[in-house]
């Protein structure tokens, strides 16, 4: 079924192939990731876009020598199957498999890890100049998406890379007028025109010369110069910023694609290639609807993806609906996001309240200052974003929000781990980096209900607040349509402990890891708070677990260090209250790719951990009694 | 002296003068300045530059009802004298005084607080966005300069802003050729094109054209839709992102500025005005070195700045020093500085080592994943950068560096209070936010030796390691030339105790806090240690310290919420250990301007603030005896 792909199990197997079985080549490697994806889910759409590009790239440049980086990297399927992980393939996006993102640690051709968007030419710039710096000769490319080339970091490489006139550094811009939302802003508006307009058809002019003209890199050289000197067509945004300006060319054409990167290879300085490519290329449904083929789980290829059935909602649709109702009720309330139209849950927001929605594109950190400027005006912005990309503007969440008090609501979904995206998605840090700023009202939804009413809390509140929630369904509680406001900082007790004095430990569970603390303290029977706030801490409730109790246990999603936890001990410390305390969360790692049950339960974060980890702690532990004593529970 | 300016108490009132009064106006507003900040110290040729221009803008539109945002904000002195603050003057960056930047609780005329740069049109655009849902007729202008223009967050602002035909935004580049340290990058050598070329000559014409004709206004659309056709000249880059572009102007020239604001006015859409300014601009001293001048101390103006004695060396120099001496032995050592060259002590490195050194512009995300692609390659790259701005590039230190593993080696200056620049400034957050990350290792050095040592032993690790120092000077002990590297995750004993069990307190101090612990335990006799390592954090040493002892106190020069005291108890707790701890360090608030010294002893971070505390806590406080029972020493 794939007798040529069969056969290639490094590049250099691709390199020996005739440029006339490449065609062949890139239809069976089409077959396969679809036949790949559907089994395993992940990333379709992009992938199926890539296949040309990657063979063309793989076939001319002498990988993994020559740096490709791949950004944001889920498209990077086709790189991975032709770098001798076709079979591999089966185990993507699972627990020890391969990672659904290029990873330095799986292959030596997966250059820079990436997942984030719009890093790749940083890192690809990086490793040219240090070629150079070696004296080592080698190309350094970057891979990236005209959904990418929105964020500023992108901007601020091109910016660099432009003043080095000899630098190996070619960046290829996959422009398949898609991102994951529909593009946004200017600079889409922008490769629009240029694809449209007379800049292609001079472009195309250019490279037929480019193709046809014997030989062909001194004509390129000479149209190049007559672009410098802006004498055949007005320069293009690129070449403003120090870059030769190639395209745009077709993406799936591989006759186009391998002379042009080979001509490329004779240039000096920095390049950019523009490439237009189809999300979805080959498969007719996911051409049809490359959103909906983004990233789907397993499906019937011949069947396409069938609508599942209604399960519980999830956290994100949870988030969507508050603030449609909200937005009704109130007519200061302005969503943001930052690219991620569906994976945030606004697309009936966008619908109903188009004035009022904003995809800023990939751009995290305009996000939450734009977020600002509403602010101060009287609006109530609530900026959706998951805790991974959060991280991407925290200088603006302190400086023009925490510091100015402004009333910026974050609704932070993917708090926690988040399975099959593996680490680089992983909302571990949100809960430490958020605590530590002034004026920041931080929550933790439990289950479903009580996100709503919380996101309705942190809307009344006059500085900035964030609730956060984990990634997926919660444990299916009733959602009240009516929102009411929840006493700030105040926790709930949950559950109370019937032993007797000496055997009574409290457990402080924070969001998500409230319903498997209730499951293992029914097995210990053991307190449990469900403490909501993580700043302002109800610090009575922490002081007077402490007092009834022998023994506190905290429980997060988040890293253990500086979290919620701490901030407990933090308070009872600052009380002058001594008690032992075991603290559970997320540990001091990178945690990769998995079912995120399996990963949670490895992490000691379900019932049987819990149960475990305090059981080993206060019923075993052997503890060095330092004037306090730590007591040995029977339980 | 001032005779016209002591009239202006706010913008009404210089709307009310004469166009023909206005020069005289700029001439005392300029005098003014220039005795102010020679009296309090400030910054200077940022201000010299912007007086026109501030002047034509409260003239021109109707603040503070039309809102400008300065850019980074240092120039907005002008703004300050002419909207009602011009006697306080007297007290900027001082303890209670005006703050050296735009604040929004110091006047009505602050419309959103800057300080980090390239916020402005994010902001602004938020603003003007408000005004149109809320059916407000106002302008919102972002007044940006040429190096804040090369962050990414201002390209990602601009992308945004460009798909709004109508919105009220204008942006005003004010491009004096000069950030603190000089431009780099493609930007700014497209901007010199923009002025010295072909563009000029087009564009002055247009400007002339716009200021003779009648009615200007027609001519003015006439010329902006040849722009949109692209007849008139090849569109600017500005162009490209949807904005309307004038300009360039002479900035000094009010004849030009207010006829050309006035004009803007009437048209619709996002505008983009580019404005010609010098630095120091009518101070023949700062226009010959507008870095020197940039952000003096006091001085005499008909002197002009001496060079101070030399003193004792500042912790930048002691970096700057240590950067070349281990260049000189490694070739793999590369220093990175994100636009910060003078501030970081990278000018010896880069006149030695020009082809290592890499200032990438005000891109602190692009440094860091930048450095990312160099150690891949097998570089040693340092980042030299402010903690402040080191929150900037969260993301990508935890996503391509943290979670890579990579060698990238972190030089935190201003780590901690800042003094004059207040809170915007201030290097609060970097302990929290940074030992929560896997593979980190996190110094904090107590004198300059140590800096050095630590900066030696960072540069060994294979992963990503950070030394954090203070702003200014240290405590002056001889910096040893020989280079060692310190033990991994070791502290040191600097002082023990001789109090019998029972009254025997612990310091458990780090980086800049040993100096002050050390004399506060000479007063209490309690012991000191150095804890130098954040992450790995000495465990052992925390424990035999709490088995030795009866009270534990950590001081840092950080937030308290999740810093390096939370490490200590979150290690205390692990190992079931319990103790009085008291957590000394930066409070739960954002800390205004004021003299550093003074600024530490109001958050008790002296010598007496530490005794007083501990005595407090440990001597008197009565504490909830809770199983455990805290000691009440006699000290």
């Amino acid at each position: 079924m794939y007798q040529l792909l069969n056969t290639i199990n490094e590049p250099s197997e691709l390199r020996r192939l005739k440029p006339s079985q490449l065609e062949r080549l890139a239809d069976e490697l089409r077959a396969f990731i679809l036949d790949s994806v559907s089994r395993t889910g992940g990333h379709l759409s992009s992938n199926l876009g890539t296949v040309e590009l990657t063979i063309a790239l793989h076939y001319v440049f002498n990988t993994p020598d020559d740096r490709i980086v791949w950004d944001v990297g889920h498209q990077a399927y086709p790189h991975k199957i032709l770098t001798g992980r076709r079979e591999a393939m089966s185990t993507l996006r699972q627990l020890g498999g391969l990672s659904g993102f290029p990873c330095r640690s799986e292959s030596a051709y997966d250059t820079f890890g990436t997942a984030h968007s719009s890093t790749s030419i940083s890192a690809a710039l990086g490793m040219a100049r240090a070629s150079q710096l070696k004296g080592e000769e080698r190309f350094a490319i970057a891979v990236i998406g005209d959904g990418a080339m929105t964020a500023g970091m992108a901007f601020e490489a091109m910016n660099n890379a432009g003043i080095y006139d000899d630098v190996p550094l070619i960046v290829i811009l996959n422009d398949n007028e898609m991102s994951i939302s529909p593009p946004v802003g200017a600079l889409n508006r922008y490769l629009a025109r240029l694809i449209s307009g007379r800049f292609y058809a001079t472009a195309k002019k250019g490279i037929e010369q480019l193709l046809s003209g014997a030989p062909p890199v001194l004509e390129f050289l000479r149209r190049m110069e007559g672009h410098a000197k802006g004498m055949v067509a007005p320069a293009t945004l690129f070449e403003e910023f120090g870059f030769n300006y190639i395209g745009p060319i077709d993406g799936h054409d591989l006759d186009s694609l391998i002379p042009t990167l080979r001509n490329l290879k004779e240039l000096k300085g920095p390049q950019f290639l523009h490439v237009i490519t189809k999300k979805g290329q080959g498969y007719s449904l996911a051409e049809a609807d490359p959103v909906l083929y983004h990233g789907p789980g397993k499906f019937n290829p011949a069947e396409g993806i069938k609508s599942a059935a209604a399960a519980r909602k999830t956290y994100t649709q949870v988030f969507g609906e508050w603030l449609c109702d909200i937005a009704e009720q109130d007519q200061r309330v302005v969503g943001i996001t930052p690219a991620m139209r569906e994976g945030s849950g606004l697309i009936e927001f966008e619908q109903r309240f188009p004035e009022r929605y904003y995809d800023v594109g990939i751009a995290e950190q305009h996000a939450v200052t734009f977020a600002g400027g509403l602010a101060v005006e009287g609006l109530k912005p609530v900026v959706a974003i998951y805790s991974t990309f959060l991280q991407r503007a925290y200088d603006q969440l302190i400086h023009d929000i925490a510091l100015q008090n402004l009333p910026v609501l974050f609704a932070i979904d993917r708090a926690g781990l988040v399975g099959a995206d593996g680490a680089t998605h992983a909302g571990t840090y949100d809960i430490a980096f958020l605590r530590c700023l002034p004026n920041m009202t931080v929550m933790a939804a439990s289950d479903e209900n009580e996100c709503r009413q919380m996101l309705y809390t942190a809307l009344q509140q006059p500085g900035p607040s964030a609730v956060r929630y984990p990634r997926g369904v919660g444990p299916g509680v009733t959602i009240e349509k009516q929102m009411s406001a929840l006493p700030l900082g105040k926790g709930e007790m949950r559950r109370t402990s019937s032993q007797p004095a000496g055997q009574r430990i409290a457990i402080l569970a924070f969001g998500a890891m409230v319903t498997p603390s209730l499951a293992a303290a029914n097995i210990l029977d053991a307190s449990v708070a469900n403490m909501r706030f993580i700043k302002p801490l109800d610090d009575a409730l922490v002081q007077q677990l402490a007092q009834s109790h022998d023994a506190l246990v905290t429980v997060e999603e988040g890293c253990v260090m500086g979290g919620a936890g701490s901030a407990c001990i933090e308070s009872l410390l600052a009380a002058g209250i001594q008690r032992p305390v075991l603290q559970l969360g997320l540990p001091d790692d990178f945690i990769a790719q998995g079912d995120p049950a399996r990963l949670l339960a490895n992490c000691g974060l379900d019932s049987a951990g819990i149960v475990q980890a305090i059981r080993q702690r206060f019923a075993t532990h052997t503890t060095q009694n330092l004037g306090a004593s730590t007591p040995e529970l029977v339980i």
